[in-house]
């Protein structure tokens, strides 16, 4: 496998057709924030406001917001703001004095998980929950080897980068990691179940000749970067097994498909009918306030416990709290795992019916509100293409990028008040853009 | 040197005289966030509001807080809660759409540092901030070696915990860590400059003996957790000299002293008249919100942003971006940083008056509103006596803490809205306590 050597779906400064105020900021951004960052899209686009599924260009065009996983139940969505305004203005400060906002939370996210994890540390991003769990898992296992899949992404510290292959070829795995092929038909085509399985093992096997434990498997439970692979549900259950056998530890790291974004469950590791040592959750936690966390068995930290302490300035600050809190609330209030999954297989089955008519939408691979879609030419995977259609796509109003390690899918995973007519929209559009692309 | 090998001032569970509400609440603790969380004092405190300087018990029992840096522009300030609440009602999103706010704020952090840094990157936590330094000096320098200082505290991921001494033996220093003595007259009686630009030499000429290629000196110019080390100003410019000469790079960890506590400048290393490599910010940078960032020289980044992006979900987005420059109008429209200077001089002369009187008041080393005040016992630094002064002051209302390496001195970094009345309280405070301790 050809890992991609540059960002999918990245703007090229100096090309695009950017109006002279938009050019005007490119370029105080390239000033100011040096070349390591990148803007999405031929020609980027310029934001100023967000309500609900819909981001707001300066002189008003409405774009469909069918990307944005962070601000899950909806940006700006007025209950989160408002308990995120309250809770700044009466205390904010850390975890080192007694404070209750943080116990009602940690107690209401440890009922939606396993029993058996009974734990939550916090922090402020997916990042520094997965390099957490890496230290614990080390203290915790004795070792240090670390399986993921080729293309993962798991976070940008030091630690979680050289575990994510999906940053490409700059960032070398760490020695101690051990990549192996993400779980699809393509890959394994024996069976995923089995296929991932012995995967697992044989990468266990390869860190023992190298005088390697394993302390660690580490997927994303809807592999969102390795093209979004869900299927079938159960896969995942045997690789669990696999790495407990050889003394490793289970981390589903749900910082993309977790609080319900799936449909049929509020954890993507839910569809895998497993119980994880971990679990790290990040983006949609705070709805877009910076706020992660790592679940774990209590067994699991009682080594690290005893030894170490564990202090993240903000993390699981009061503020962070209330906000946790109102999400929490407005999925339940507003039903949106169960939107999730209505309006996700709507969306489905909307682009399987419309791959009948246009050659070039391959497999559909989705789980409730997260969705890749192959683009094709004459049956083979086309990444070019799909850069086409991802770059037409956000010309006509609706937001959307790529996936996957050559970049040949469309990664859907829009807020999770999604609606039908905004399903419609998208379909429309595929339909109308894909008889000239 | 001893390293403490457990945090100063922890509250050890089952002591302490907690009312019935507060005990429950900390076995709620226990269960739900594990055994690495740990709570100040020997009987915890219980918060539940804060204004300015001031933070509120349930039964409205006031403490005056000079401890938290964190909420560096006061508790709850108006000004900044409003920007966070307006612009989270606006506009949430990320760093990969054209948005005018980061840039805005971008430009006006580095009005405030010197012309040869003219990038800025942004994470969500010191942590990141550190660690995102350490990979880009690695590109930068094509070495790995890193010196930070004896009890210093970088951070929490696997990697800045590996630099952070403070952490005490749980987290063994990495094998490319060297780390040197504090800059303190007594481990440099030769002279703190010299003897302190001598031992960066040194660490290079051990990395070397290794074949370990310098990357870093990473200091936080305070030296809090060393035990707070600001004087003779002027005294780190040959260590930064010393690195570079080395092939290394010099970061300015301003997570602790920036945004104007030294009262004299806006920034720790502007007192030693140095041009760091890369300065590392965080805690007040946001004055509560989860915003971090790293300033550098463009050509240190040249080498990583031509091979890497770098990507931070939270960081830099639009409402961290209007709470940061809220943050900057604050300690600009209320000379926080002359009152820093003025208010700090006043607590530290007010110490030393009394260390006539009092015999247990040692050394006292400050820099505006950042003071470590050595505590003593017949001349000799006692780390039970600063420990019992520490839970007194608890006691009677005055939130503080201790720090260095024995624990022998007390750490007072107040909100910088600190007033000569509240400098008055804490003085006739220690004068009743301190004879009888």
């Amino acid at each position: 496998m050809t890992r991609q050597t540059t960002m999918l779906n990245a703007y090229t400064p100096g090309t695009g057709h950017l109006s002279p105020d938009d050019q005007a900021l490119a370029e105080r951004r390239a000033e100011a924030l040096g070349p390591a960052y990148r803007l999405f899209y031929e020609t980027p686009v310029h934001l100023v406001r967000g309500h609900g599924v819909t981001l707001y260009a300066p002189d008003g065009t409405a774009y469909l917001d069918c990307y944005n996983n962070v601000a899950s139940v909806g940006h700006c969505h007025p209950r989160v703001v408002e308990a995120m305004a309250r809770q700044a203005a009466t205390l904010a400060t850390h975890t080192r004095y007694l404070n209750e906002q943080i116990l009602t939370y940690a107690e209401r996210l440890l009922a939606l998980v396993p029993r058996d994890l009974s734990h939550v540390m916090f922090t402020c991003t997916g990042s520094e929950a997965n390099d957490l769990a890496l230290r614990i898992a080390r203290a915790a296992t004795g070792g240090n080897g670390i399986i993921v899949t080729d293309n993962a992404y798991h976070g940008v510290t030091l630690a979680t980068a050289e575990m994510s292959m999906s940053i490409g070829p700059a960032v070398a795995p760490g020695p101690t990691v051990f990549p192996i092929p993400a779980p699809s038909a393509a890959n394994y085509p024996q069976g995923i179940a089995a296929g991932f399985a012995q995967a697992v093992a044989q990468a266990c096997d390869r860190m023992a000749a190298q005088g390697i434990r394993p302390a660690l498997l580490i997927v994303d439970t809807i592999f969102s970067s390795d093209g979004v692979c869900p299927d079938p549900a159960g896969f995942l259950a045997p690789a669990a097994a696999a790495i407990r056998k050889a003394g490793g530890l289970f981390l589903a790291d749900e910082v993309q498909p977790g609080f319900g974004r799936t449909g049929s469950h509020f954890w993507g590791f839910q569809r895998h009918d497993l119980i994880p040592d971990m679990i790290s959750m990040g983006k949609p936690m705070g709805n877009g306030y910076p706020l992660a966390g790592l679940v774990l068995k209590p067994e699991i930290i009682a080594e690290f416990g005893a030894k170490s302490r564990y202090f993240n300035t903000f993390g699981g600050n009061a503020v962070a709290a209330a906000v946790g809190l109102a999400v929490l609330d407005v999925i339940r209030d507003e039903a949106l795992q169960q939107n999730a999954a209505t309006v996700g297989a709507a969306l489905a089955d909307g682009l399987r019916s419309l791959a009948r008519r246009h050659e070039a939408l391959g497999e559909t691979r989705a789980a409730g509100l997260f969705i890749g879609q192959t683009i094709q030419t004459n049956g083979t995977p086309d990444p070019a293409r799909t850069n086409r259609l991802v770059n037409a796509l956000r010309d006509n109003h609706i937001l959307i990028s790529s996936t996957g390690p050559q970049g040949d899918s469309l990664k859907i995973r829009p807020p999770l008040p999604f609606s039908q007519a905004n399903v419609d929209q998208v379909l429309t559009t595929l339909d109308r853009l894909l008889g000239s692309l």
